[in-house]
């Protein structure tokens, strides 16, 4: 189990595949942030223009021609961040975003169809 | 290529895995629909207990233990089949829902990681 801190607070992996059992309350609760990080347009193309990205990061510098302003990509980025998808790092001028791996990976789980449907 | 009919308009697979290359506007706008209705804590866990319940399929009538009354549960089903995450069928009083395994097949493909990571 690998322990996230991508926004100050710890992000456990979650969940079992959707298929296997139902979750929980409180996992729904949890993964639910995530899902509603992704579920807008802007939002989900600025996290995959991230996740495409050149050695896997992106600073604000390195985006435009998504048809929103600077301020308008570095909020979306922040709440990317705040949902636990996104790590940041200050270097310099600029705050390089990358995708949590792990994060993608529960998801992904989270997704999967059983192996002998 | 298959092609849903789930809620009346066909919901094409959708897309290459985010990690790949950026996704278009257009593709963003379909994509965020569904990561939109999974976005919901109630919403999600409904999901799930569809997913995960026996023989694939579940209706209203099976789904209890979430908190929300059975209209509650009705509306949310619909938003997830509105969604394209949920095909429907009424068989007597009841309608079950089941999950669009190639839509979940194809969200989990888009949050798929690198095999050479």
């Amino acid at each position: 189990m690998v322990e996230l801190q991508a926004a100050g607070e710890p992000v456990a992996p979650c969940c079992p595949p959707l298929t296997e059992r139902p979750l929980t309350a409180e996992e729904s609760e949890r993964t639910a942030k995530m899902f509603k990080a992704l579920g807008d347009p802007v939002r989900l193309r600025l996290f995959s223009l991230v996740a495409s990205h050149e050695g896997g990061e992106a600073c604000v510098c390195d985006i435009s021609d998504v048809g929103v302003s600077q301020p308008t990509v570095s909020h979306h980025l922040k709440k990317l961040k705040e949902a636990g998808l996104l790590a940041s790092e200050r270097r310099g001028t600029w705050v390089y975003y990358r995708v949590e791996p792990s994060v993608l990976a529960a998801m992904g789980q989270l997704l999967a169809l059983p192996t002998t449907a």
